[in-house]
């Protein structure tokens, strides 16, 4: 059975923590499995990387930055095959493009669009562990080597158990699993043992770090097991799977906060046909990702339109928005960068009613102002101001009782 | 017309001298030239990837070593590509395995069989400035990444000047060229403005390290025109073109010098057909590479074998050579780790006799002992004592008064 093991960079920092990654990886395969290694480069590998380019240019061509990024993996991958290789096994590292990692060609983000992993079935064959760089690929026309984006080795990883029908996909990390809320903030949150892939994707685009939300994405699409857990430890993590029946099932799972979005209001956009479109295309274009919209009843024709995004794109998003100020005609746009987002989630949401009214009671007690408010059906989020987040958090953790294991919080019904 | 230019680790040691090298690159792209650059790794990062090897492991698997060590080249050329988009230029860069360098499977010393230079012809129609990964290619069989060894990126940029149909393949180093001896042992030593392929070729196997021997060769069996200059300035170089007939030809090029050699001493070794095939046999299967070889007349039925090798290789050969000895019936072998070789290298040499007495009557002057004579038709090599290696260098530039330009020595007919 093939298991592939996902470490990511603190995993391979140095040297040593290699030796012990090859230790883990030689268990698993003296237990009988055939093992795929999907590495992240080492510790601030990439950082340093991107330093360099910078202090060469503002702005470096995407096809180069992701030739030079590329080199942090394959430095990871090839010393964590000679580790591998003094526990008495043989290794094989495969870059993105030997791995048969087919990608469009948008550099700096491509997706994946399939995996032809011929030579990784080839070496399994011949009985040795492979080792595969991950966050990278090759583009099918230009055959020139792409990058996944940030946290793109989680995709790599699933996308290859995907494609090699893996019993699992474990992800290796520096904590040992999903917990109910970030622990630098709620020191009382409990791991979680189980989730569903909805679950964890509505925890990731809510500001959970642990796995990249479009690794989640392509694990539901393929429907693969990702098991994510410590590479410092022995315990069982958290497993993430397919929503089943017999899945004992939380209510909450968890509580997820970003502080890395900022919050833009439009004011008074003609209440008509298509206005919303054309903002949204405007800023699609210029690949600005949106994450909340709210949108409020109109008065006097007029309606205020909200939005968040990183706050990276915040000012870019501006520029656009105020050069078709006056031809949409919106009489105002602000930016604010000084907010968070704190989102509760769970899956046993969609059957019980009053969970959104609970946390907005919570926040109100706890003397946090709730900015804008969305939902989906397994997910409330709500914007707050900046400095309120820490406090928003532990608020709504302490009121679903999710610091309790096994306890299953009361709703009013 | 095609122009390659080959910058090594000093001329990219920084993102500041990355900078300084694509300034150059783009004059030559001005000036008209289609411009194909090859570049080593910066400064030390070759030395430390091994160095992290070698933390991990003492016998580092030869397919990962040359995975791991390739990512340097990775590093260099995608800078560069992006300092060159600073000079309002375009670049790709390429890796040895995507500009199509074919090697054989010898994992850190391949030898390229074939260059099949496709996407470099197809970039440059385009209009872009291209840069090659050196010293690295990819296996045909097996489609591994391979590494030429060590100053494999001057291998690198002949074989391709050769394939795409170069003009001149220029060499950037630190020094200005090559000179009549090291200047640092011989202060008066004169930069050559021109040498034959021949010349440079026994320069660089008897220790000049300004270029990697098997460049040379490559260069000599494809007529490459190379041009040995510096990074740091303008002037001309050496150029190192085939001997023709109008070439101004001195009758001593330069002093060459090797410390990096012991000497292994084979006592009494029976004078019989298919022993000395034995002995070497046995070393080349060991992959040792073997420099000067010396028998003398016999006595008693018995010789004396002495051959000089890499230091390195030194311990490796005594065992070998102990565990014949019983069998071949040689009484002693001993290996001398404090030797240096000195050589004299010119083209004249085949018609003007009397060099190789000269060289020794200076040697003598100077006191110092020769162990050992090795001479090709254009070369006087000599073993000597290692601390004697400095004076001799400088006695025999001396006696053949290389320092003064122009100057042909005179040498008693």
């Amino acid at each position: 059975m093939i298991v592939v093991q996902k470490y990511g960079g603190t995993s391979v920092a140095d040297t040593e923590r290699i030796a012990r990654v090859a230790e883990r990886v030689a268990q698993a395969k003296r237990a009988g499995h055939d093992v795929v290694v999907v590495v992240s480069a080492m510790g601030k590998t990439t950082d340093e990387l991107i330093r360099q380019a910078e202090e060469i240019s503002s702005n470096p061509p995407a096809r180069e930055l992701d030739m030079l990024l590329t080199a942090g993996e394959r430095i990871s991958m090839s010393l964590l095959a000679i580790a591998i290789h003094e526990q008495q096994l043989t290794a094989r590292s495969f870059t993105g493009s030997q791995a048969g990692i087919i990608t469009d060609a948008t550099h700096g983000k491509a997706r994946i669009i399939d995996i032809t992993p011929g030579r990784i079935t080839e070496a399994l064959a011949e009985g040795h562990v492979v080792i595969v760089a991950g966050f990278q690929g090759v583009s099918r026309v230009s055959k020139d080597v792409t990058t996944l984006g940030r946290g793109g080795s989680d995709t790599t990883a699933v996308a290859l158990a995907a494609a090699l029908g893996a019993r699992v996909c474990e992800i290796y990390t520096d904590v040992d699993g999903v917990y109910t809320a970030d622990p630098r903030i709620v020191p009382q949150a409990r791991k979680l043992d189980r989730l569903s892939h909805e679950e964890m994707l509505e925890l990731a685009a809510s500001g959970a770090k642990v796995l990249q939300v479009r690794s989640v994405e392509y694990a539901r699409n393929h429907g693969v097991d990702i098991h994510v857990r410590s590479s410092f430890s022995y315990r069982d993590g958290t497993w993430i799977t397919k929503e089943t029946s017999d899945m004992e099932q939380a209510i909450i799972s968890g509580v997820a906060h970003d502080t890395g979005e900022g919050k833009l209001v439009i004011r008074r956009v003609p209440d008509k046909p298509g206005v919303a479109a054309r903002i949204f295309t405007a800023l699609a274009d210029e690949n600005i990702n949106i994450d909340m919209i709210v949108q409020n009843v109109s008065e006097d024709g007029t309606t205020d339109i909200s939005f968040t995004l990183p706050i990276t794109d915040g000012r870019k998003a501006l520029e656009i928005l105020e050069s078709l100020r006056s031809d949409v005609g919106m009489e105002a746009v602000t930016l604010d960068e000084q907010v968070g987002k704190v989102s509760l989630v769970g899956a046993g949401m969609k059957t019980h009613p009053g969970v959104a009214a609970r946390m907005f009671q919570a926040l109100s007690d706890a003397g946090v102002n709730i900015e804008m408010i969305s939902t989906s059906t397994i997910r409330v989020s709500v914007v707050v101001r900046q400095e309120d987040v820490e406090t928003a958090v532990r608020a709504v953790h302490e009121a679903f009782g999710l610091s309790e294991a096994d306890t299953v919080a009361e709703v009013p019904a």
